[in-house]
């Protein structure tokens, strides 16, 4: 691979989520293209078929491996499967997407890196899309310039608007809870801006404001943490799946000469509203409303580390240790006990 | 008078904003008392009476000019009234403070001025109360300073609430129309904030988007204006009785070197709803919700100049130039042509 | 004591903040007047004759209280006085206002609290200014009116501006620390907005940014904590010393049905600058500023119930479970280990 | 051609726009691909060729014209040139798109426009981007649904950051000045956000704050202007040269029962900084920072509309009723009076 050959990358899972990268691969990267696609599901080949164009369809994953010249992966898969398939990648010489979380578990996560320093020429990379947001670029830029002096604050929220279907409900035995399944992107971010610093305790606390289907599973629909780092670095989160307004993902860093504040009040549009209720605006209904110019961006940064050999600023290292967080919160929710990292 | 004595002060006129002014007399502007009061209405009397415990009550505005021991009065009265009270009180030594505007008439303004400097030891001060808003007294001194460089633009705007009942259509006859009886605040402010400069030119236009019992008496619900100053200096006016959602008093100073915006998004407390709708704000419903403050401002302002004898810095001259350029401007939106000055 | 009846009160301390309720009882209260001042300062003694003239001037708190005709006492004094302070003017059979904190010690509340339930003629209120600010009020009115639902989430926060003097580490080791001198106003908020309910566990962490004067004594200058409530309600704390741009107290309430944020972006004024650096606007630099109307609303609102002898909605046992929370918080702090409550 | 079919297309002209456009017809745009590029210059044309791969380049337009298969040709061409390329490609059967303005002269503006009359199978469009912005077309879609009642009154402004280096001073000559340069895209809002009325009279004003440059050519640095509508509609409208803060294009309109603002304050990112000198936002730098999605967005509406056979929502007329509004800005400028439409 070098910076003038074209990367071929085959996607699996056509979710959602897997077609918005499908077509982003196919059309939008620069130095990429999408060669094959994945799935299970017939439905989902036919779609890649009819609507991309794509040819070289696989409802089997080895069989998409072993696809003649394919260079990378996407992985748009449920959780469980991560593992077993970015292992399976790696030993098949590809380098690997993968949507977040790595996993649920912190031994397949381990199992996952032991793996990947045995192919220290090929990358992989967990979809933690929001480092890939201009503001949150804008952001990191500026702490690294100085602009904040030390950052040692950090307070960072996932806010899901409220589906009265509570169709996320269905997937709450198999998500991890809210803090793996929402509360890792803030994890990951507050590590981030903080520079990575060593975990030392956690402690959450949550409550079902809406949700009641939630209590068979152990979960909430609003959780709070707060996680102590080295250094007297402090992260404090909060997650909701009842938000009344629309998709709210906030990140406020406070340093000793600044603050930072990230996607505070998430303006749909460049439109304000005057009527009788007053002055206002209408939010991003969904993450995928709020960052969807930064799935676009992390897919060429992948491109681009891989034609230029560039090592990832975004490891399965930053990856196992959002989770490892983000267990200990479930932990800790259950537990009324801060849990030692 | 000097700086330790009480200024005594009689109010004439008790109407909303009356009442307003005599009981900031009365108890919170410093080194001011009310002890008379004047009206034609015998129900305001009373209310003078029970409620500020004020006894000294004239029906007739000569009898409280004769009030032993009176230095100053307040003038609260209809615009008709002004002129004339004006030069009675003065004549009568004592010091006026009259609310806006000085007059409809330019003769009147001029024959006030006459008067008044014939009296240079009594001041006389026109009730331009937005310059003594806390947030408007921030920008003069920020443009004094030289924060936005030299200013040479203006845009400034008072926009009501709509009043489904349309109550000011009955004074319309009488206003001055919506130029004199509105914008004359942002003619005062714009040259204010520009250094008052010679005005050169004024165009004018409106429209009835909502009162049609407006074009009756010529006069609009929404009008905008152009008023060209020496040295390339220009301001531009909007005023409206047909705002959805409150008053938006709103004044926008550039210069050259940066910008000063008043007053946009009347926030009326310091609350923010996110719902359904989006996240927003509630407006302040009229300008006495906005400029409550001001008014205080404006009378401690008045008393202490007098206290001090020290010049006022808003002049009879400002008032006679705030008046003939606003009926330059009805006399463009009736014209259809530009009106020098 | 009647509703036609003037209160006649004395200020016990004439610092900063007693200067400020010595001017408004004795100027802007209706239905109130300031008859006398004690303080073992001179000084602060001559300030009361000479600024507001009040002749009737105590270096004794126990000659103040004998003062004929005293109906109540404003305690601006030490917080280790407040509670002999409050027990005398009981037992002196006067009302008392009393700036907060109550005590920071939670046995001393429960003795003012059992001294106050012999006197049941007597108000007590302990001054949880934020209560009574204008936009405080708008937001607890919309709550009780249903306009979120059922509210269960907090966050609020108390952050001051850095002061490069560092002045407030004096006072440190009497303060109480962060959570029981800046905190408690927000855990008061909180019990507030939730409905009162009963804490359950409480987990607080903390950092020394920037003062590390304060390593001393225990306590921090960034601090966080999360409080669980009976049936589910949370709320998130956050305290700095070291803001940069202003004083900023928030709070945020969310409902299952909206979410109302009170006093984020503290403007202080309605100015907006747009300058090289992007557009922004100044932020008040203290409380003081923030709140200053309150405290002339928290004094017209005691002085009311007191004449129309109406039982006040915030009482001693809010005061003392404020301090019991905050205590709380602190142990937390030291011990690494949640308090249960 | 058909819906199925991709619309071969050549572009004319590659400064920095051009090039905007040749990328995503190239890559980005459905239906679309680039087949072929023109430009008088050397550089551009190997630019092509070297960035887009392009090997079909032409020095001359005709040429281009004569290009076997060619559907569609991309103006992006000096103004003067405009409507005898137009006039060309339609004469060879091709369908255009051409940058904003049409001309600076309105016979030309009618020439074009007869002689699309003449091809009524081929779209001719104008590129007012503006129109495909997300929160233009957000704004456009409510008032469509009758959210602010019915719209009478439009601000519009388009102003640019100052450049200290004045470049644009260079093109002030040919440009046409301020009024058709900049506020014809002004003058297209108020009219598409209005329902097209017809205009009756303009009004102007302006003056020179920092480039003392523009007077040689009779244009200013910052300009005013009204323009009355059939039917009590108006617009104002600014256009400036000199702002301090970025590039700040912004729309307000004023209905009935309701305002839209479009893009008031152009926050460039979701990123608040909150420091000594308070809470800001960085602004966007220019209109392309702007409306960058928005050329897109225009393109690909073009495409589409040519695919499926539909007729333009912006039309030619619209194209040339903006010229003839902002030709009579200018006079107005000149003659300090009104002009008739």
């Amino acid at each position: 691979m070098n910076a003038h050959q074209t990367l071929k990358i085959g996607i699996v899972g056509l979710g959602r989520l897997g077609r918005r990268h499908a077509e982003n691969l196919l059309q939008h990267v620069p130095g990429a293209t999408l060669v094959a696609a994945c799935s299970p599901l017939e439905s989902e080949l036919t779609w890649a078929k009819q609507t991309l164009g794509i040819s070289n369809l696989y409802l089997d994953y080895e069989a998409l491996l072993a696809h003649e010249g394919l260079d990378a992966v996407f992985l748009v898969t449920p959780t469980s499967m991560h593992p077993q398939q970015i292992i399976q990648a790696l030993r098949a010489g590809k380098h690997v997407f993968c949507e977040k979380p790595l996993s649920l578990d912190l031994d397949d996560c381990r199992r996952v890196n032991a793996e990947a320093t045995l192919h220290p020429h090929l990358n992989v990379m967990i979809g933690f899309v929001r480092r890939f947001d201009a503001s949150y670029q804008d952001a990191y830029k500026k702490i690294q310039s100085g602009s904040i002096g030390q950052p040692f604050m950090v307070y960072s929220q996932t806010c899901d608007q409220f589906d009265p279907e509570g169709f996320f409900v269905n997937f709450a035995p198999t998500s991890g809870g809210i803090f793996l399944d929402c509360s890792v992107h803030d994890i990951d971010l507050a590590r981030w801006m903080l520079g990575n610093p060593k975990p030392v305790r956690v402690y959450a606390s949550g409550t079902i404001a809406i949700h009641q289907g939630l209590e068979a599973c152990g979960d909430v629909d609003n959780g709070v943490a707060i996680c102590e780092f080295e250094n007297g670095r402090i992260a404090t989160f909060y997650a909701s799946r009842t938000m009344p307004h629309g998709h709210e993902t906030v990140t406020e860093v406070t340093g000793t000469a600044g603050r930072l504040t990230i996607g505070r009040n998430p303006r749909q549009h460049r439109v304000e509203i005057a009527d009788a209720t007053g002055i206002r605006n209408e939010c991003t209904p969904t993450f995928f409303d709020r960052f969807e110019d930064a799935f676009l961006s992390e897919a060429t940064y992948f491109v681009n580390a891989i034609r230029k050999q560039e090592p990832l600023s975004l490891t399965l290292d930053d990856a196992t240790e959002a989770t490892r967080i983000g267990i200990a919160m479930r932990e800790s929710l259950v537990s009324k006990l801060p849990v030692m990292l």
